[in-house]
């Protein structure tokens, strides 16, 4: 790309993101300058697809195939490069963008002319302990593929699961967020742990437990009270607990903390609910409200000619309501195709136009056929909002292709059985953070050694149980230490028991990963073998000359 | 289980291997012992589905959806107790099988009265330096999926990519192994590559290469020397090269090593060739063959009583003609049949029959409507063989549901464009391993620092490029040595290139995983700040007083 200046040089336009705000910026842009080759339009985004979100949560269950809700941007845009590239920096100044590189370890660099901002909102997990280690997130394509193996991971291990808690624990579901999106999650995961669980030999029906957690007093709060009172009444009759007025307060490996100290034993916390501004924003000089970059009324950044904001990661105000828009995707949509004219009238110098739209209504799935909406301000529930769900987000599917494929899969949805094939094509992580609550054994005296831990924030104590003197306290540890490594150094079971003292947060290295750093770093080998020498001598030392010898 | 002997206490079946052996071996159980409540059918398998293994390289191209070649086993075998769990150990004196944790880190024994070995093979890539860190498997449906992302992650990046050299090097596919497996990889690798590309704006389709290399002097040496031909004139016409007589010797990130030093510059490797007997065979106190265990003729281990073999991990011999069968899913399917028999004629106290069986013949599809075929000795070959190829298989696909979702794909595909969605669900490990052979550039002055690398074995030399010096050599390393901290630690772009002296291995730890571990370990963080200082010293030691600072 050439940096100097000629009334006649190639133009382009860079668009960051590929959710509905971006893709449908590109789609338009493309219609628009079909006969312009002296435009290139280029679109940043990490995947080489775009999810069409409302149909995310039937991914989980299996009723839309894995592939089916999602649309390759190629063959959307085809007049339209595609960088699938994560996007590094952004500088509004020298007007340069750099992606993340790609096989070799050089970033690329990109300048533009004109620049669309589309980054959408990421989930933020900061703030409750634990949430970012344990919680389930439930956003993007990753997210719902991941949450779907999740279930029939805890299905095969619930049926073969003797002990009666343990059951409980892996058969209990909690979604934390009462909106739209965790509701619909509810509805989605509950009508698909109930049907996929009969496949299950030894899996009795009735200890399946699905828990939903809202804050305020009333699920739905984006729709009408009627409406979302029915909602709550439908999913109640499904047998999902709805807790109104409670708030989540942290998670564990083991459970779900609420506000008041309650703990919910659990292995899988969904959580839709916190949602923040995509990093990449924070460092961007313009103005921002919420951290959400402020637009005027042609979407455009005041201080930044030629940069544009669409989606959520803006704020938008109508400019007929003076209303702000919601973070919708109808919303994104309109936006997208005002951004998509403004910036074709800039480039030919002819007149803009401000932004306005106001919104067809809202519709949310519950499952098992039945829905809430409100549609022009007409309410609608159960068996015909549903209809009125899939027919308006059947005819919103971009690409003919896509719209077979879903229609395929409704059909056979309605006569095969539920699909239960668990998926591993996650390669676990080797290096990875757990969190505790106090007073909670970390491991047990006796269990197979898995991984070791590094304690990032907290303290523990380690005590073994001895034959005829009870529990000794060996040792108390905190932030830095160490512990776990015998059991992996000696390939022995854990020849002792590790409990919080207050919350811990730690960092945890699976036996693999510290098999392979230990036998090509000497001096970390060093490290390990000191520290395990010097714990057994010590332990010699407090237990006497009598004491069994650690193996 | 209780371990008291008694006259009518539950007899227990264990069968290990959710392969076609295992599989028809629990299916043909049930079936039998449908009324017979006091004995328990138990699989073992790490994985909750079984794969209809020759319809494997179809889910490469996308023709046949990602779950539809698999089947649930618990929808196959309803009345058999499934384990989802890798098997630890077998001790076959005291008739105990240990399986892997699962959420808990407790290990699982199960007793048995008879047991099933069904273990298959693995992928051996053991002796082929880099073969392990830079071959691709072909194997488990995790591998096909995992491959076909690649590609499309190649094809993503070759579509922006700049250089000629690079791009050429991402276009070029190697497929090692002229077998059944290896010709349908590449067949159906080369039709997926030239159908999506053509979807990427500026890929050009004559920069696509696909390499087929062959040991021997012709591929295909299961069949007739004139299918063989035949197949190799048709994937020639394909435009796949195809390397007869041509010896893998290695493999790096970089390029493919042949036997006579020539390399093949690509980023992908498909290796069909090596596979060796189970891991936990080579621990049993049983007969074993060139690692498969032998059995008498009634599929029994002489030497253990109510234990079987079956399909690729045993080596059976076939009563009449006393050959011994081949490795593939046809025999495999009637050994699963006679070991049933066996079991439940064991039990009942009946007499047991040997195992014989003659081949029907056998089948390789070539893509795009092609395909060999030998059928009780008629030979027949291209548009009509890949007909009966289809058929063949559809009727042996089990499940009616499995049967109607491919007969619908195979459908779709006709009229539907190519699916170019690259699914990145697989989270990347953070430490891994490479191979490097002499003289190849692990990283250059200037490149953004994304690793560490520690050498497992092998020599490098760390050089500098100065103005107006030209490049001087700073030091040399070798095994246990670690280098490329500095930029990780300084978050600034490599300081000097690093080059291999040797062939190197070593151990690489990413950024991510570099960075936690060195904030929650002060002792490794201190290794790693002394060792940059030592560095940084000895560096300025050698260039003087006027050497740049690294920064």
């Amino acid at each position: 790309m050439s940096m100097a200046v000629s009334a006649n040089r190639r133009k382009s336009i860079v668009i960051l993101g590929g959710g509905f705000g971006g893709v449908y910026t590109a789609m338009e842009l493309g219609k628009l300058l079909k006969r312009e080759p002296d435009v290139d339009i280029t679109l940043i985004n990490r995947e080489n697809y775009f999810v069409f979100q409302p149909m995310l949560p039937e991914v989980v269950s299996g009723s839309i195939g894995i592939l089916d809700t999602i649309v390759p941007i190629r063959r959307l845009c085809p007049q339209v490069n595609l960088f699938t590239r994560e996007v590094e920096t952004v500088d509004l100044d020298a007007k340069v963008i750099t992606t993340s590189p790609g096989f070799w370890p050089q970033p690329r660099k990109l300048e533009y002319d004109y620049l669309v901002l589309a980054l959408g909102t990421v989930m933020n997990f900061a703030g409750l302990p634990g949430l970012q280690e344990h919680g389930l997130p439930f956003k993007t394509l990753g997210d719902a593929l991941f949450l779907r193996n999740h279930i029939l991971h805890i299905l095969e291990e619930a049926d073969i699961e003797e002990d009666r808690d343990r059951r409980q624990k892996l058969l209990t579901f909690v979604v934390a967020g009462g909106g739209f999106s965790g509701v619909e999650a509810i509805a989605e995961v509950n009508d698909f742990v109930r049907e996929a669980a009969k496949a299950y030999r030894r899996i009795d029906l009735n200890e399946i437990r699905l828990v939903l957690l809202h804050s305020g007093s009333r699920i739905l709060p984006e729709l009408s009270e009627d409406l979302g009172t029915f909602a709550q009444r439908i999913l109640e009759r499904r047998k999902v607990e709805i807790r109104l007025n409670t708030r989540l307060a942290g998670a564990t490996g083991e459970h779900v903390l609420l506000d008041g100290g309650e703990r919910i034993p659990t292995k899988t916390l969904i959580s839709t609910v916190p949602s923040a501004p995509h990093p990449l924003l924070a460092a961007l000089p313009c103005r921002k409200e919420r951290g959400r970059i402020v637009t005027n009324e042609f979407l455009e950044l005041p201080e930044f000619p030629g940069v544009w904001a669409v989606g959520d990661c803006a704020r938008i105000v109508d400019h007929k309501s003076g209303q702000p828009c919601p973070p919708t995707a109808q919303h994104a949509i309109r936006q997208a195709k005002c951004i998509a004219t403004n910036i074709v009238a800039t480039i030919r110098g002819t007149a803009r136009r401000p932004f306005t739209y106001s919104s067809l209504g809202t519709v949310a799935a519950l499952g098992h056929h039945s829905a809430v909406a409100d549609i022009l301000g007409v309410k609608v529930s159960g068996y015909l909002a549903w209809h009125l769900w899939r027919f308006f987000y059947f005819m919103k599917l971009p690409g003919l292709d896509r719209k077979l494929r879903v229609a395929i899969d409704w059909l056979l949805d309605v006569i095969l059985p539920m699909d239960i094939v668990q998926l591993k094509i996650a390669r676990s992580a080797s290096i990875s953070y757990e969190h505790f609550e106090p007073g909670e054994a970390i491991f047990r005296q006796g269990d197979w050694g898995d991984k070791v831990y590094i304690i990032m924030k907290g303290e523990v104590e380690i005590v073994r149980e001895e034959p005829g003197k009870g529990e000794i306290l060996l040792t108390k540890q905190g932030s830095g230490d160490c512990f776990g490594e015998l059991a992996l150094l000696s390939n022995a079971p854990r020849s002792a028991t590790v409990r919080t003292v207050t919350a811990v947060d730690a960092l945890t290295i699976d036996r693999g990963a510290f098999n392979s750093l230990l036998a090509g770093f000497a001096p970390l080998r060093k490290i390990f073998e000191q520290m395990s020498q010097e714990r057994l001598e010590k332990d010699k030392e407090r237990l006497g000359p009598t004491a069994r010898e650690i193996p």
